[in-house]
């Protein structure tokens, strides 16, 4: 059975593998921007992934949301403050990201599903 | 064969469920809300479908298009409207909307089949 | 006192007119065919400019709004087919659609009392 | 001198008012969805407004930034953790969101003057 | 092996096809103008690409992205001009645009070993 | 009469000095790198400029498109190229670009001006 975190995680990987070894420095600062940004600062790494999550939703990306659902469950972020943060997506977002929602929750199972298994 | 048709309802369906059993109050009220939109009203359900339709299709939302689509047949839009509503969303939304009219036009399509056979 | 109506319309005629004469062939088809579009085909002129106002109000272009409420208004729409309209967009555009609704309904008073001093 | 916040929310309560006045029940139920979302809940209101902000943020909408600014002074955010708000926002969103970063830290200031008169 | 470069164009043909098809003339001009607009003009045809490529990106459209890398490989754009096209859109747009960097990359990649199986 | 090239540049200038006065890293970092990103690499600054007009029309933002005509004019870009790359905005983009459009041909038309007057 396919394992949707591993394939997400590992081609996600492979490709920012290969996007780092091009050597364009503004994409490779963007990069270590991304990973500063999210680290504890005057707000705690769990509101900021939250804050990373809700931003992901309403622009619609599946991959950013799964992304920050990740570091989100890694950080303790219990499911029902996940559906109250994508339930502001919705309302602030419209119902577009209804599709987005699904795809969410689908993932977020599967992370559960991931840490049982560890 | 897939059926695209009812692939899509069926996972339509599953996650819906799922994210309704959550109890989330803002999402289930938007759900609500999405239905009763769309009923008659000053407007036609006919014309609120279109109207569903074009915005789904400039904001680019596949599965949003494939929703409408297949309301908007069972209210009797012909296809020279549908693609009417398309052109429209083309126009004013741009050739990035395109790769979506390609999809609608494909899932159009499954849904005339889907109307032969039952 | 400054009349919205009035001023919209002069601003828009004044700098079409400018980007017309600089006689680039691609925009000026896009003008011709913006025309050609919102003309009575399948479906009447009418539900053309409700697909044109909620497309404009998805994608959050106030201008574009303002275009569409006019030619909607001259096309016999009511406040109420109009309301309803938008209320579509709020549903599917969010509530960042809002904003653009308190707009729309100040244009559109602008609009009527236009109409009443004619 | 003219008051920029109470400009906005002058003429915000305005429109509003003639928006609900129309009687339009899909419009009535998302502005009172508005105001339920950004409750206390599984998350703290001081949260969910900055996740509005993000939110509103990323999609570019100066009121809808505006609005969140003021329910987030009001809750006890700090400038630093608003800086950091609008930082993710402008990492996740891309530099087109500066203008509104620009426009976010003038009206918190006028929030800040404000504060200080009462 | 499943040829992402084959099958892109073959779907993208057949679907075209069909769309053309439909004898719907607002979608058939548009169609047209794109052709004519990416021609050698003011600006020669790889500056046009480029500036076709980074609004594909931004606005994150992944068929978009693909057809402008095509004709861009066509036109003699080296991979380290594409990937400071890229690198724009990412700052531009924010890292949103990341996931579709990673398909960019990918899709580049598909295109070089196509070129030299010719 | 107010001068709009002045007027955006010193409001943009005085907010500016006031976000970075405050000591947000990324922000600072993101600001540096949209300094960086611009600069003659494997395009030259020229074609940079017009991705990153090109880049900002589409995604609307009004301020960034004022940002790059003004560094294009610096950097030699005729008239004729700059409509050229809003005509690919423009359809790319869809109709809702034009209300851009008639902004950046009179801001246009207002560095023009001001170049006559140095």
């Amino acid at each position: 059975m396919p394992n949707k975190v591993q394939e997400f995680n590992e081609y996600r990987q492979k490709m920012n593998d290969k996007i780092l070894a091009d050597d364009n420095k503004v994409i490779k600062r963007i990069f270590n921007l991304d990973t500063n940004t999210f680290k504890e600062g005057h707000l705690p790494v769990k509101t900021k992934e939250l804050l990373g999550l809700v931003a992901s939703a309403v622009l619609r990306c599946d991959d950013c949301i799964k992304y920050h659902l990740e570091s989100a469950m890694k950080n303790n972020v219990t499911k029902e403050e996940m559906m109250e943060t994508m339930s502001i997506a919705t309302l602030v977002g419209g119902t577009i990201v209804i599709p987005h929602l699904r795809k969410a929750v689908e993932f977020w199972e599967a992370l559960e599903n991931e840490a049982k298994n560890v």
